[in-house]
C-alpha cells in the first residue's frame, strides 16, 4: 500500500480527553478516531491491527476446537427475562424500544442467545459437547467512558461459549481455552499473566482472567514469585497476615473516650494516641440493594469491596454517603466505630478479632474509643476474610512473600455451571433418558481492548512500538527526496521487491520534509524501518532500522530484500508461542 | 471439518413464518436461526458462506482502490441533526437513549459518521480522493419484518464512501466500484443484471442497482433485449407510449353524468359504458406530509408512486383514506375524477392529456361522467410522466419493446454529489485556495442479502444448489455405514487426502441411516458430493456426483482426489469474473 492512497493523518496535538497513552498515541497515529463518548471508528490503519488480532484468535479458537457463528447485537428482552439479568444488570445494559414499543438490549454479552440457540438445537447427550464463538462488536453502557478502546462503550469482543454433559467435558474445554489464550498473547508478542479472579456479573464456580503486564494498567495483579500463584487483587488470598505490635497505649477495664478533634485518618488518630495503625479497628459502612452493613478492617489495611460482596451475596454495594453514616451511626464520617453500634450487620476481618487491645471511632463528633477489646466490647454478625492483599504479605500457598504488578484485563473464562441453563431449561437427555441442565463454560477476549494494551505496553515518548504481529504494516519504506527521480526509481524498486517477496509494506511516498516523516515513522510505530535517500542512493545504499532500538545501519541496495526478510523472521520468531 | 465437531442440526419442518424460500431452506438448512422479528443467529453453515461472500467483498473493494475501516453502530444524533436526516428519516431509525439521556441511533448506514471522519482530517485538493468502506452490521426498524436475511432488521452491508475535488473524479470511483461490483456478482456465480435506479431516501444525481434475478425476487425490472436499457419498475422510462383506440362512446357538448351503480373498477365501468378502459382517466388521491395530491392516469395504466414521489418533491407519499378521499372529493373512493375537483393539486400523466373524449368519476356515489375533455374540462397544475412502466411498452433509448423480470436487489450505488458535505461543512481548499464542499458517492451492497438471493436463485424443491464460491464447504464427503472398519479407513483416508490437496471438504461422519444423510446433503447444498460405502469399496470405488445435476458416477478410490480436484477447477472456471 501507498501511504498517499491510504488514510493516514497524524494529529500533532494530543485529544483533549486522551487520559492514557494508548488513547493518545491511537488517536494521534490515526488508529482511532473519536465518534461519541466511548464510541470509536477504527480508522484504516487501527483497523488493519484490529483484523490481524482478529486472525490470530480466529485460528486459535479454531485449534481449541470452536466454531464460529454471529449472534445479533440486538437481542430481545424477553430472553434477558428468563435468565432474570434483564433485572439485574443495571443501567449498563443499554436498553432500546424498537417501533412498536418492544423491549430490546445492545448486548453487552451473549449467554442468553446462545443458551437459546442451543437449546433449540440439542437434545441429547449424543449432541454434546458443542463448542461456539463469535467475534463481535458489543455495548456496556459505562458511566463515564474513558481511555479510549480500554473502556468503550461500543467494543469488539470474542465471545466463546461451551455446553457440556460432565463437569470433566467442561474441564477438557476450559483447559483448551486456557492454552489457546496463553497462544494468543504469546502469537501477538505481549508479556502477559494468568490470575485467579472474581467470577462478577457473569456467575459460576472457577474464572481465570488473563492480564497483559504494563505499568498503566487498571487492575493490580498479586502474585508470588516463589510459587507462581497469581491472582486479580479483587481475589487474592494471603497466608495468615502478621499480628499487630503489642499494644503500647492505655489499658481501661472499660472503652474510654478521648477526644481527637477533627482527627479522622487512621494516620493521625494512630500518631495522637501513640499507637500503631494496625491497632486502629477500621470501620466502613456500606450499602446493599437491601441493607446497610458495617465492615472491620485493621487500621493499616483496606476493605476488598469484592470479598465483602460475595460475603454477603449481593450484586450492588456502595460506600454509604457522610449523610447515611450519620443515620447508621448516630455520628459523623471519620468517627465510625463497632462498640455499641445496632441495627446494621457487622463483618469483621479475622485480624480484627485477633487484636488483643484496639482503638476506634466512638460514633460521636471528635471522639474516640481506647481499650477496646474485640468480642468483649462488641461480636460482629460475622468473622471473614475481608482484607485486600498487598505486596508483602504472605503467599497462601507457600512460604514465599507477594508481589504486586500492573496489568490490564484482556480475556477472562469462565466455568459457568448451569447458572443460565437451568433457568433457561436449555437440557439434554443422558444415557439413561433422565434431563440434565447443560453445562456451561464462557469464555471472552477483549479484541480492542488487547490492541490498546499492546499500545499501553509497548511505546516510549515518541510514540508505539507496535510488536510485529500486531503492526498495521510490518515495514515502511520510506522514500526521501520525492523529487529526485533516481531516488523514486530506487524506492519503487524496493517496493515492487518487497511485494513480491510477499513482506506487508508500506510505501511512503509522501512528498513532505524528512523529519515530518520520521516523526510519523515513530509515531505510528511499524516495527521495521527502511529509508531510500538521495545521498544513499548515490552510495548504492538504504538504511534500515528497528523501530525498538532505533539503530540504524546502512545495506547495500542490492542486498536490502535479503536483509529485510531475515529481520523479520528473527522478529517473528520472538512471537513463536510456547504453549 | 467434521460435521459431528461443528453444528449442523437441519430441521424437518418449516419454520412458521418463512414466507421465502431462501428463509425457508436457509433456517431448515441451519444456516440462520431466528431471535426476534428480522433479527437472526448467523450458525456455523451460515457464518462461514457469508465470510467467503465477505472475502471476496473485500477483495474486489481493495482492488477498486477502497480502504478498509471500522465504524460505530451506535451513532450519536447530532451528526444525524446536522444532515437533518434526524427528522426525516422515520421511524425506520432505531432511536435509542443511553443512561444520560442522550439521544442516539442504531445506524442503517453511515453518511453522517464517515462525513465526519473525513472533514476532521481532510482540508485540502492536495488529499483527495479519498474512497473508504467497511463491512458491518446495521439495523432498519422495518414496520414488517420479514423474509428472513432478505428484508431483516438487523443486517450486514458492506458500504464504501467516496470523497473528491471534481465530479470527473467522482466518475473514475463510481466506474470502478460498478466493475468491483459486477465482479463480486460474477465471482459468487449469480446471474444479475444492472438497472438505474431512484435515489430514494439517500440523494443524489445518478444511481444505479444491482439485481440478482430470481422469479421471487420482490422488484421488477424493465429492460429492452434489444439496447440494454435497463432500469427499477421505480425509476423506468418508456418511449411514447400508443395512444387510446379512436372513443366509441357518447360525444356530448359537455360532461354528461351516467349512473353506474357499483361499478367501482375500472374494467367493470369501461365494459358498462362500452369504451376500451384507456378511455378512463384513474384518478389517485395521495396524501403527503403537507397536502392532499391528485394522479391521473390512463385507466388501462398504474401509477409510479415515486415518479410522483419525485415530482413533488416530497419524502413521504401514501394513498389517502376512503375516509379522507371522501373529504376531499366529496364522493366515494372508486367514482373519484378531475371534473369540478377543486382544494387539491391535480398532476396528470401526458397520456391522459392527449384523450380525446374521456369517462373519469363523478365524485358523487354511482356515477361517471362521460364525453370529457381534458383541458376542456379540467386543467391539471402539471403534466408530467405518472405512468408505470411495463413489459411490451416501447424502450425510451431504441425502437424495442420492453421486457420485465424480477430481480432482488443486492447492490445501489449513488452519485451523492453535495447532499452530505454541503450541510455538514465538509469542505477542501482548492488549487486557488477557495473553499469547496467535497463531492461524494456512496456504494452499497448488501452481504447477508446476497446469501439469500444467491439461494433465492438457485434451489430446486429439494433444497439448496450452492454455486462453489458461496457454498459452506465446497465439497462434502459421505461415510455411509460407518460400522464398517474398512468403510471408515477409506473414508478417513479420502478426507485427510482432501484435506491435504487443500479442498474445503467437509466429512459426514454421522452414524445415521443413508436415506437421512442425503436429504441433508441436498437440503444443505454441497456442490459436490463424494460417497464411500460399503459396497463401493468392496469394488474399490467411491460416488461423485454434483448438486446442481445429481448425475451420480463411480470413481475408483485411487484417483478419487485427482478427479475431484478436476470437477472443482471446471466449476471454478464457470465463475471466472468477466467485468
Amino acid at each position: 500500500m501507498r501511504w498517499t492512497q491510504t488514510f493516514i493523518f497524524t494529529l500533532r496535538q494530543d485529544p483533549g480527553d486522551a487520559e492514557v497513552v494508548s488513547h493518545r498515541l491511537m488517536a494521534r497515529a490515526c488508529f482511532i478516531s473519536k465518534v461519541a463518548a466511548g464510541i470509536y471508528t477504527y480508522l484504516p490503519l487501527g483497523w488493519r491491527s484490529l483484523r490481524k488480532l482478529e486472525a490470530i484468535v480466529r485460528e486459535e479458537m479454531e485449534a481449541a476446537g470452536s466454531t464460529e457463528l454471529q449472534m445479533p447485537a440486538v437481542q430481545p428482552a424477553e430472553l434477558w427475562q428468563e435468565s432474570e439479568r434483564w433485572f439485574k444488570y443495571g443501567t449498563e445494559l443499554l436498553r432500546i424500544k424498537d417501533r412498536h414499543d418492544r423491549d430490546f438490549c445492545f448486548g453487552p454479552t451473549h449467554e442468553e442467545v446462545i443458551t437459546d440457540v442451543v437449546r433449540r438445537s440439542v437434545t441429547s447427550y449424543r449432541q454434546l459437547p458443542v463448542n461456539l464463538f463469535q467475534i463481535q462488536t458489543k455495548f456496556r453502557d459505562e458511566i463515564r467512558p474513558r481511555f479510549g478502546l480500554m473502556r468503550g462503550r461500543e467494543f469488539i469482543m470474542k465471545d466463546a461459549y461451551s455446553f457440556h454433559a460432565s463437569a470433566g467435558s467442561l474441564d477438557e474445554a476450559y483447559r483448551a481455552f486456557e492454552r489457546a489464550y496463553r497462544r494468543v498473547f504469546e502469537r501477538c508478542g505481549l508479556s502477559y499473566t494468568t490470575v485467579e479472579a472474581d467470577t462478577g456479573n457473569i456467575g459460576g464456580s472457577e474464572s481465570h482472567e488473563f492480564m497483559v503486564l504494563a505499568s498503566t494498567g487498571e487492575d493490580a495483579i498479586i502474585s508470588c514469585p516463589d510459587c507462581g500463584y497469581g491472582a486479580n487483587v479483587e481475589k487474592a488470598s494471603t497466608g495468615e497476615l502478621p499480628p499487630a505490635p503489642p499494644w503500647t497505649g492505655a489499658r481501661p477495664a472499660a472503652p474510654e473516650a478521648v477526644h481527637t478533634p477533627e482527627m479522622k485518618s487512621v494516620e493521625e488518630v494512630a500518631d495522637f494516641l501513640g499507637v500503631a495503625p494496625s491497632h486502629l479497628i477500621k470501620t466502613m459502612v456500606f450499602e446493599t440493594d437491601q441493607e446497610f452493613v458495617v465492615a472491620l478492617v485493621r487500621g493499616d489495611r483496606e476493605v476488598n469491596e469484592v470479598k465483602l460482596k460475595n460475603a454477603l451475596g449481593c450484586t450492588h454495594l456502595q460506600l454509604a454517603t457522610p449523610e447515611k453514616i450519620e443515620k447508621v451511626t448516630g455520628g459523623p464520617m471519620g468517627f465510625s466505630g463497632p462498640v455499641g453500634l445496632t441495627g446494621s450487620r457487622i463483618l469483621a476481618d479475622p485480624t480484627v478479632m485477633a487484636l488483643e487491645v484496639a482503638a476506634t471511632g466512638a460514633n460521636r463528633v471528635d471522639t474516640h474509643l481506647v481499650g477496646v477489646v474485640p468480642g468483649r466490647d462488641f461480636q460482629p454478625a460475622e468473622a471473614c476474610d475481608l482484607t485486600l492483599a498487598r505486596a508483602g504479605d504472605p503467599c497462601p500457598r507457600c512460604p514465599g512473600t507477594l508481589a504486586e504488578k500492573r496489568g490490564i484485563e484482556v480475556g477472562h473464562i469462565f466455568k459457568l455451571g448451569i447458572k443460565y441453563s437451568k433457568p433457561m431449561g436449555c437440557n439434554y437427555l443422558d444415557a439413561e433418558g433422565a434431563e440434565n441442565p447443560m453445562i456451561m463454560g464462557c469464555y471472552g477476549l477483549g479484541v480492542g481492548r488487547t490492541l490498546a494494551a499492546a499500545v499501553e505496553q509497548n511505546h516510549d515518548d515518541k510514540g508505539i512500538i507496535w510488536p510485529l504481529p500486531l503492526a498495521p504494516y510490518e515495514v515502511v519504506l520510506v522514500l526521501l527526496n520525492a523529487d529526485r527521480p533516481e531516488v523514486v526509481e530506487a524506492a519503487e524498486r524496493l517496493y515492487s521487491d518487497l511485494r513480491a517477496a510477499g513482506v506487508d509494506v508500506l510505501l511512503d511516498d509522501r512528498a513532505d520534509r524528512p523529519g515530518v516523516k520520521f516523526n510519523d515513522m515513530d509515531l505510528v510505530g511499524f516495527p521495521v524501518r527502511l529509508v531510500v535517500g538521495s545521498k544513499g542512493v548515490q552510495a548504492g545504499e538504504a538504511e534500515l532500522s528497528l523501530r525498538r532500538d532505533g539503530v540504524k545501519r546502512s545495506v547495500p541496495l542490492a542486498d536490502a530484500i535479503a536483509e529485510v526478510g531475515r529481520v523479520l523472521e528473527e522478529l517473528r520468531a520472538e512471537t513463536a508461542p510456547r504453549s
